[in-house]
């Protein structure tokens, strides 16, 4: 058995659901302390977080992920146990096996390996792991950066271990994050007996040219980076129940995903705008998951292109779609951000898997990295 | 005190909220023997009904009506108990006293008044009570109307007591009523995450465009006797909660009240026209709660007319507006239906109420009427 699987296995068998942790960062503190990692335990509110430091030069390295993981739904849907990792046909099944319990071993036996090989390397090898990724992300990520800031403790390159990869390892990984910017609307009418609708005001009608109107706009084509902006509706709610009464309001919940064409300022100008110019009596409470970011291919993407190649022979996209991630707290400090990690496909859902032999590419993939960022070339 | 008050206060007594009649109609039944009304009580699944009939011959003039009561909301915002009547500056305070036990009482002291002072009177007089109109209105008059219609008992005249009045006894009847017509639309999507909507198909989006449609368009101007059809969605639900899911469906719930220049089958044609164009994928099911009928001028609206300005020199407005009624299930026999009943301000409402004295003014009404279709015109 591989490093990395029985690392990934210890992993989780912890049911740390979010915010949970169940001892998997103290495991990986005691696991890279004789190699010089200092670690620091951040905890805010019921969030625990660890930063994890070898060395005090730049530039510095950092791996980022997280801990905790997505509930697992009805455990009578699993063929196996989710927090009783189980091997078949090549396959480890169980909870957080891609997202992203597998990535972090990988990082860790990555980091051990390039340590021995290396231990001169130059700047310094860091781990940003967070057990908030999968919920509200307010005590996470964004706090051990902000902590960091505050002392002026800089990330230069930060490799997140969320699963990029669509088919194989390494075809596809994330250079940046569409913005995500959501609004709650909430059209204000006057309730009524649907009999007499002269004596009310039905938000619903009044909601419904506007939502038309909406869901029409092209906001952008996208650029060589993004997709297209999109704006979807997730949730929308009015009525009583009752079929003969015209309901006093109606609140429709939707979401933006947006490239970096737009700004949060922009879109929440053409929406109002747009409500206004309907007459809506509306009250409108906006929040920003996320703005947009990219790296612009440098080091951190070329030595990971180079190192995808090297180990499986695959060409690499490089893809700014799919959800938000913490790098979006960690790119506005100015650090290099990206994402590879393993096949998305089954993260979130019953059964949830990744290939053994992918998580062993996968630490030598991020050891590869490392020699090519750490190491002074080879003359 | 009244006997139409005192009768009153009797009924209000006895807490008959929907099904339940708690022996109202026997009380009536029992009144009434002595007269010579014969009851012929119909129970169907749990609802109380009585039919009670004076006379063999035609015309039938018949009061129809209802013992049963909406829920009396909580008790602490009434300022007396709902199901123990008080008389407060001249008004009688409880749950039924305008909807419509005080017609009822002023029904029962009318037909007692004008037998006795007309002991050999034409025709017959029929009283049609249920328990059931604030229901599901299945078991109630529809019931007792079919088991009439089976053996072929007709009705000519049917007064219905429902509180038709908006400032004062009798200033508006209601000589017919609109249509009501429910829809409930599902529009079938496909669900997704937010962050992929390619791989999704958005059912508010779908909806959207074809409700702002529905909601702008004019169906008709009305006619000489009805307000113009109205359309309005009254529920509508869409979204797991979650703002990062696109849904799967949305559920739209919406109603018409209709003037005969419309047909329940022109509606739906219409509607499903514009949902069909929209390239909707949808199911729909319609209900109608009743078509529109209308009594034009006759010997009934005459006499009403006539008795309303002779008690109280009133001028009286023939209105087809408003909610539905147990007149949509009589009128369809061939019946000349018409409702005249108390204030209707307070109705459903706590603290409902009913004047006294319009209670009087009701019961001489009643009785005017029954003088003036049953009684041989003085030479």
């Amino acid at each position: 058995m591989s490093a990395t699987l029985d690392l990934a296995i210890d992993l989780i068998s912890r049911p740390s659901v979010t915010p949970l942790d169940e001892g998997c960062q103290q495991l990986i503190a005691d696991r890279l302390a004789p190699l010089d990692f200092v670690a620091e335990h951040m905890r805010f509110g019921d969030v625990d977080n660890l930063w994890l430091r070898k060395g005090t030069q730049s530039p510095v390295f950092c791996f980022a992920g997280h801990t905790d993981v997505v509930p697992t739904g009805p455990l009578e849907a699993w063929d196996s146990h989710p927090f009783q990792p189980e091997i078949r046909d090549g396959l480890l099944y169980g909870r957080g096996a891609a997202d992203m319990k597998g990535s972090i071993a990988a990082f860790v036996v990555a980091a051990e390996n390039f340590v021995r090989a290396n231990p001169n390397h130059q700047g310094s090898i860091a781990f940003l792991i967070t057990s908030d990724e999968e919920g509200p992300s307010i005590n996470g990520t964004v706090k051990v950066v902000e902590a960091l800031e505050k002392r002026n403790e800089k990330i230069d390159w930060c490799l997140v271990g969320e699963p990029s990869s669509t088919c194989c390892v390494g075809d596809v990984v994330k250079n940046g994050r569409r913005g995500s910017l959501n609004g709650i609307l909430t059209v204000v009418g006057q309730q009524g007996h649907v009999a007499y609708p002269h004596l009310a005001d039905n938000p619903i009608h009044r909601a419904a040219p506007a939502l038309a109107e909406l869901v029409s706009i092209e906001w952008d084509k996208g650029n060589a980076f993004f997709p297209p902006t999109s704006f979807q509706i997730s949730n929308i709610r009015g009525g009583t129940g009752a079929n003969n009464v015209i309901p006093g309001t109606v609140t429709v919940e939707f979401n933006f995903r947006f490239s970096t064409e737009q700004t949060e300022a922009g879109l929440r100008e053409q929406v109002e705008s747009i409500f206004k110019r309907h007459g809506l009596h509306y009250e409108l409470k906006w929040t920003l998951s996320g703005n947009p970011f990219l790296t612009p291919r440098g080091e951190l993407v070329a030595a990971s292109v180079e190192a995808i190649r090297n180990v499986n022979g695959q060409d690499t996209e490089l893809s700014t779609s799919g959800g938000t991630s913490d790098g979006r707290f960690i790119a506005p400090t100015g650090a290099q951000v990206m994402e590879l990690g393993p096949v998305n496909k089954t993260i979130h859902k019953v059964n949830e898997r990744v290939s053994v032999a992918d998580l062993d590419a996968l630490a030598i993939i991020y050891q590869k990295i490392l020699e090519s960022l750490l190491t002074a070339p080879s003359v």
